[in-house]
């Protein structure tokens, strides 16, 4: 199931989740409205949530309710569907408690950074302004002129998660996604900490939906590309990863307690543009693709923000 | 004006936004209500809010409407105060959209870091999950052996800013409160990035309210001190912060937009406990006191997590 953060390309449309399936979006909320009708349940309707932060802050029992809705519209035609052109699709979760970074997580692209193979997972934040869709373009200001990409694995969090054994993280995980880890190299190296070049404005692309978590059988066996302007620069797979997938949730949930619909990006692999020979950045107009196996693509511009 | 997140000692009471004065918690949406009342606009009964994080969502229109309120009930005796042992304190802002910390901004606490002193300030994150209240307890758990504190003092965000000059920085602020940055020093230091030492859960206590803007003329200016167990351990003013409050909030603002409620804690002065000879960390009873001029003291217990 692919859960996705849709509105209506009218103004007034609030962001609504809904599931992508044969590129068209189903409305969760009218789903479960039209399922109850079916089983003559009137007293249940209108009770699902329609806000996709609030969707996910139901923990667990509502993705279970999800995937009820998503068998019986296999089934029944769904009454509310859209194209993709009529939508607009934002970033999965819009408004996470937290944005929960690995660094230096593929051992070749630690090489290609010069950096040290690390003991312990490295983790690093984002905050929520820097968070846009997958249809977004990535803000580019007069303040970096190292902007670089980082193709990336998304783990989010599907129920409410402290102290949890590396066997049992898929229990709180909700499913995958694709992110991109836009980083202003300049800023993020002129002091010894990362955030201010990690969490600029409307930089981080997020989506385009999430892959359920009984979807995908491996995470950390899964493909992982990013091209620019159609050029291939990064091509490895998650397995790859130095901390896998258990390893991170279980490590992180050891120390802060994960909350549903938490965003964590698993580190990226070789082949960002700081690595090349010369280092080439982003530059306006540029067209950054990311791939990942069994999740599918997100192709966002380099712009200059909106004045 | 002194702003006070506060709830009435019974489970059901939600928090609400007040005054504090004399010892006393004033309810500010109350106290609109009798002003209205009083003008005879009873059409505007009820409108205002009481929930902290959405009272400060509302930017600086409703701290001005604050103000009036304030002014009314110095004239008219409060209908809704409470006394001290009536209520529970918690963070003044419940639910931040983000933690901004400036690192190594005290050059004398660099030295006993045997740090650098930086060119530009040193941005790091906390998460929310870390956030208590100024009557709450510091969870020490065993994950660490080298729990530290660190006297800041905070600038709590009145208004969405982005791009902001050093000499408007003022209009965007709402007020100052005090913070305590508990830091795992073991967590910190064993990669590269900070945040695992600095956002444990339960760990950072802020408060015990946010003094406006208006009644702290130079936040630059005042002394800061931290006690352990009664000891003096940091003594230190505002004056000494290599980068200042106008510098740090016009310096972020132009990375990041700060939103209504967002809490930026400035740096500590030296005398923290991994500086001391030999260095001496917090222990469960411990009970750490900070003090700033102008705004007042906050002491907080180390306890073992409740189970």
């Amino acid at each position: 199931m692919k859960l996705v953060n849709y509105r209506l390309k009218n103004d007034f449309s609030l962001n609504r989740i809904g599931i992508m399936r044969d590129d068209k979006v189903i409305d969760l909320s009218k789903g479960y409205a039209q399922m109850k009708l079916k089983e003559n349940n009137l007293a249940s309707i209108g009770v699902f949530p329609s806000d996709p932060d609030q969707f996910y802050s139901n923990g667990k029992a509502i993705l279970e309710e999800a995937k009820k809705i998503d068998a019986f519209l296999q089934k029944e035609p769904p009454e509310y569907q859209y194209k993709k052109e009529e939508v607009v699709i934002g970033p999965p979760v819009p408004n996470p408690s937290k944005i929960i970074c690995v660094g230096t997580n593929y051992a070749e692209h630690i090489a290609e950074m010069k950096g040290v193979v690390p003991d312990y997972p490295v983790l690093f934040a984002k905050f929520n302004n820097a968070l846009i869709g997958p249809e977004d373009s990535i803000y580019k200001t007069d303040q970096t002129e190292k902007l670089d990409y980082e193709a990336e694995l998304g783990v989010v969090i599907g129920q409410k998660a402290s102290n949890v054994k590396q066997e049992d993280v898929f229990e709180y995980i909700a499913g995958y996604t694709i992110a991109n880890d836009i980083s202003a190299r300049d800023l993020q190296k002129r002091t010894l900490q990362w955030l201010q070049g990690k969490s600029l404005d409307h930089t981080t692309p997020i989506g385009p939906y999430i892959v359920t978590v009984d979807d995908i059988p491996n995470p950390n066996q899964l493909n992982i590309k990013s091209y620019v302007n159609g050029e291939m620069r990064q091509s490895s797979n998650t397995k790859h990863q130095i901390f896998n997938i258990p390893h991170i949730v279980s490590f992180i949930s050891e120390l802060i307690t994960l909350e549903p619909g938490d965003i964590i990006l698993t580190g990226t692999p070789d082949g960002v543009g700081m690595g090349m020979n010369p280092p080439t950045y982003l530059k306006l107009g540029d067209k950054v693709r990311v791939e990942i196996e069994g999740i599918g693509m997100m192709e966002n511009e380099v712009v200059a923000p909106r004045q």
